[in-house]
């Protein structure tokens, strides 16, 4: 493509700052500027010549943006977010609640069908290149098991919940994957895993002055849904080991397919990622369907699509016969 | 889809055979025939009622066949099928010679779309996944790099090149990736690899009567581009320790790409295929392309196609409301 691809940022967290970066890296798009809810005056990004503004200018600027990447969180803003910015502008977002995706779907394509829009989900690493490996996996080995495992990695929800316990001041929550489990998995074994045997649970707390230490961690192990089904181990460091030590926003985890194509022959795909920073991989995802999605609405391909939709040679900005000769 | 997937399997070594199984795990498919260059009633097929029948028979059959897969060599088999076959039917193949891929890809792409048929070029693990994350690595971490690593498996080309020194009766050849590069690439170091730094190579030998251990060792490991490039073991072995110790087809390797999203935060993304048998997988991964073939062929997308062009989802039985529902 001659004329770069013009992407606009809504919302700025974590996110927003990984898909400015990420944007930066690719000559083929051109920022046109980060939109807030909050007063843009008070926001302060990555590279200081970024243009940032109210979210209610978008409505004036269908004619100068390709794609928006939208960067809020699945639980409030993107159920709302996605389907109204479809109705005016292609977009990309990495809503995450696996359980919700099928009515999120709709929602957004009915209003993507509307206006002529296209509309990319959940395209993360889970939902999102995890899913693809979990469907070419199945595809391929039809006869054998799928195995998800996460981390290691923060997880934010977990991290708000032990930071919701009385008597912690701060904290957070490593989610490790059992060594044990992946070997079992990678052997062929096609375990039954329970709960307790795919991952183990990490905290790391600092106390309010005064708080029972033993307290707070038998009201962490036992939490219901969030720690009572796993192995928790509770650590209490101070302030400055927390921030020194846990400021980082690692994850990810491996997806494996192990399966069998005759008596006795197994075969195991397995999918990896290591991420020194969930968010900013995130982003780079998004930014790569953001390609896709340029080019599907430019063809005339509307509506809501998800990874599974999307032929992977549309992420690169390479040629097909560039692909074919350089990565085939 | 209600009516199955109508299969047809062109050339029968261990890859046919290994399409004849995998169809035979894909309830939504269905083999119509084995079709040979060879005598058919010489032709034992792993099923006893597998129809077998001559390749010239092929030419009356254009309305009982939906996909042909072709499992000839890419040396001299593919250059030649792939075009004509696809004159006629709607094909997949697994054609591997990377350097050819382009001129392969016209001549297909020519013949189709001319017949109106779709074929599905290249589909195997490399090319095919090993290619696909490449693609994925690349367009998600611009700032990267991609390394490729073969093994450990048994490279049919090496074991040739091993077969044909004087006074070798028998033998093959295993590709190693070095656990000591993988682990560099892991890092996030990104180090510039020499040949001889990445694969060494293993070979087991059975010598002709009263030849010469040495001189054969030497005559290996001395060949130009075939070992002279790697750390080359040889080992002499009796022929039952080869038939017993060597006859499975392992094969397998690892894609990773290894990159930094901003200044000092890695990111890697590993992929890897674990394989008892390689030919057996490959003809999996065709079959799964096949379901593809027939999907694009119906929708009316015609010529040819790779599996940068295939949109993921198209591989899987399941409808695109149970994949986002099961798999996302």
């Amino acid at each position: 493509m001659d004329t770069p691809i013009r992407i606009g940022i809504v919302g700025y967290g974590n996110l927003g700052r990984g898909v400015e970066r990420s944007v930066g890296l690719n000559p083929d798009m051109q920022l046109v500027g980060v939109f807030t809810r909050r007063d843009p005056a008070s926001v302060t990004t990555v590279s200081s010549d970024v243009s940032v503004r109210a979210v209610d200018d978008l409505e004036a600027m269908r004619a100068d943006i390709d794609v928006l990447v939208l960067c809020g969180g699945s639980k409030s803003d993107l159920p709302e977010q996605s389907p109204a910015m479809a109705s005016a502008f292609t977009i990309v977002d990495s809503f995450d609640t696996h359980a919700r995706i099928p009515e999120h779907f709709a929602a957004v394509d009915a209003a993507a069908r509307a206006a002529g829009t296209t509309a990319i989900i959940s395209t993360g690493w889970d939902p999102g290149l995890f899913s693809l490996q979990r469907l070419y996996g199945e595809a391929i080995l039809p006869q054998g098991e799928t195995y998800t495992f996460w981390g290691r990695g923060l997880s934010q929800g977990h991290s708000d919940a032990v930071r919701r316990v009385p008597g912690v001041a701060a904290g957070v929550q490593y989610t490790i994957p059992s060594e044990n489990a992946i070997a079992q998995v990678r052997a062929g074994d096609l375990p039954e895993l329970s709960t307790r045997e795919k991952h183990t649970r990490e905290c790391f707390v600092v106390l309010d002055e005064g708080a029972d230490a033993d307290a707070v961690r038998e009201a962490i192990v036992t939490m219901p849904d969030y720690f009572e089904p796993y192995d928790t181990t509770v650590q209490f460091i101070s302030a400055e080991e927390l921030a020194r030590d846990h400021a980082g926003v690692p994850h990810g985890g491996f997806v494996i397919r192990s399966g069998t194509t005759s008596a006795n022959t197994e075969q195991t795909v397995e999918f990896r990622l290591a991420l020194e920073s969930n968010p900013e991989f995130t982003a780079s995802v998004l930014v790569a369907y953001a390609r896709a999605a340029a080019r599907l609405a430019a063809s005339g391909d509307h509506g809501a699509k998800t990874p599974f939709d999307v032929a992977p040679g549309l992420l690169s900005p390479k040629s097909p016969a560039q692909l074919r000769a350089d990565l085939l």
